[in-house]
């Protein structure tokens, strides 16, 4: 098997000979200027890794992960219009640098460019990864939707809340892992045992994300922290807090996340105190812990060598072992 | 055969099964929206029409038709944010019923939805929609940014132009006929003429809307008379009276396309004796004509019976005979 980095750099060098900037060059120098962004590449690596724990050549797989990546740029793109975001990766988001209707016309050709990535592959693995795409990229965009009614409701509830990560995150995960799995042609059982793998680990990892954005060492987490407390994000911290809260706490906690104060340490340091007396920031990481035990246990049932089950736990350890 | 109105009623039934508002309702709701406020539905009709050609009953067609449709619904949504069009046909644009974000989002789950349309086809015929499907997508998408790009530059050519309304309208026209080919199992050959002959088509009914748009009977033509002269738009009337005209008049004709004036009748009475005078208007009348002829002259070469062809000509006939 090879490593986690040896992978990052066959997709980098694969994306390469792929984002030519092709006529008309308004089009696609915003597809080739997003996809060399930079990022980790995590989805990518995980289909690549996927395919080579079912046995196959990961590069054989290289054109479903491409397809993946292509489909993650695209969502950023249109996104970040939604969410009217100047900066990604710390350079100017595609609207920005172009226009709104530049980045609404290359995400649209992104997306269909994911589409066209499994064209390679033979008919049976060709319907089976465009199902499996076009039903993450479906519940990628409810998730969104989701997201975006939450801002305006005061109802949500934590399975609600639940699904809306799964959707908007964690089903694209799990699917990275899928496609792996599908090129390598594994059964219909261990295909769907690695997708639940890598959405489990997903809701968990996004999870860790709503935890670490209150209580993550500055130093080290890569977004400001309380980021999500000055936005009056209503992450699993806070629905948990209103759950667990007295009356007085719930009433704060309600007025706080009704008036935007600027970046107030005030509004960070009374939420802080409320989601670690209340019991949320504890409940939190359990269900951050419950998340990860369920995808590790989930691997019990795969048809692979013990010295491959083990990998895929050591990686979860390791994308969940991010200083708190 | 079936007529033109049972294909339409075909299609209306089939996309009442189809469009139910789903949760989120706000993504589901504007798709719903859209896809009912009425229009033509002259793609997926060819689609249908194209397979029954081919010896296959038309209801086989039905879901590639109405991915047809969806797409081009897609297509007309994002196409409304980008030209800031607060009408599409005599109702509120989905941005404009909703706002932009809804317009975005709804449309990148439409064009999803248009691929997974596909998925009850086998797997051959999945990739040959699909990669189809893809192809021509990509290429709505670069003929809105060719026509984007036009805005901007005083240097296009008629290939450009041919180009552009090629991409941007008429490869879907094929696309659809050749789709009913695909369902219908036709051979290769015949699929490839079905949609040249779709694509000819599409062209001079594209040069006509540009003809009838400047010289067509205000009491007749669905749009405004002089619309695309108001708008400064090169269409090919214009860029062949450029091609055509004395130094004097091209000089007149370049001021009068720099300038805005509102709906003035002045200015689209005398571009239009410069289109006259200039054979600019002749020269679009004969191009039209061509890429019918071409259209006809390619129903020679497909397998089916002379009836079949005689159906397609009648077709193309009524489809051009629009009142000038």
């Amino acid at each position: 098997m090879l490593s986690i980095e040896q992978y990052r750099q066959k997709i980098v060098a694969y994306l390469d000979t792929y984002a030519a900037v092709k006529e008309p060059e308004n089009l696609y120098a915003p597809i080739h200027y997003i996809l060399n962004l930079g990022g980790k590449r995590l989805r990518p690596i995980l289909t690549l890794m996927a395919a080579e724990i079912f046995n196959c050549d990961p590069d054989k797989a290289l054109d479903a992960a491409l397809s993946i990546e292509v489909f993650h740029n695209f969502s950023l793109v249109h996104d970040d219009i939604m969410d009217d975001a100047p900066l990604r990766r710390g350079h100017e988001t595609v609207h920005e640098k172009w226009n709104i209707n530049t980045g609404i016309l290359s995400g649209d050709t992104m997306l269909i460019m994911a589409y066209q990535l499994f064209e390679k592959y033979d008919a049976e693995t060709f319907q089976a990864l465009a199902k499996l795409f076009s039903k993450t990229a479906l519940e990628v965009c409810e998730g969104q939707q989701y997201d975006i009614d939450f801002e305006t409701r005061n109802d949500v509830t934590i399975p609600e809340y639940l699904k809306m990560i799964a959707y908007k995150t964690a089903v694209l995960v799990g699917a990275s892992m899928k496609m792996g799995a599908i090129v390598a042609g594994a059964s219909v059982e261990d295909q769907d045992v690695i997708y639940e793998f890598g959405k489990h680990l997903g809701i968990a990892f996004q999870l860790q994300d709503d935890y670490l954005d209150a209580f993550g060492d500055p130093k080290t987490f890569g977004k400001q922290v309380g980021g999500d407390i000055i936005e009056n994000k209503k992450t699993y911290l806070y629905l948990k807090a209103l759950e667990f809260s007295s009356d007085n706490d719930k009433q704060k906690l309600l007025h706080l996340f009704s008036i935007n104060t600027g970046t107030s340490q005030d509004k960070i340091h009374t939420v802080k105190q409320i989601f670690t007396t209340s019991g949320s920031a504890q409940a939190t990481k359990e269900a951050i812990q419950d998340y990860t035990n369920k995808a590790f246990a989930l691997l019990a049932s795969l048809n692979v060598s013990d010295d491959k089950k083990q990998l895929l736990k050591d990686f979860g350890k390791s994308l969940m072992n991010r200083t708190v």
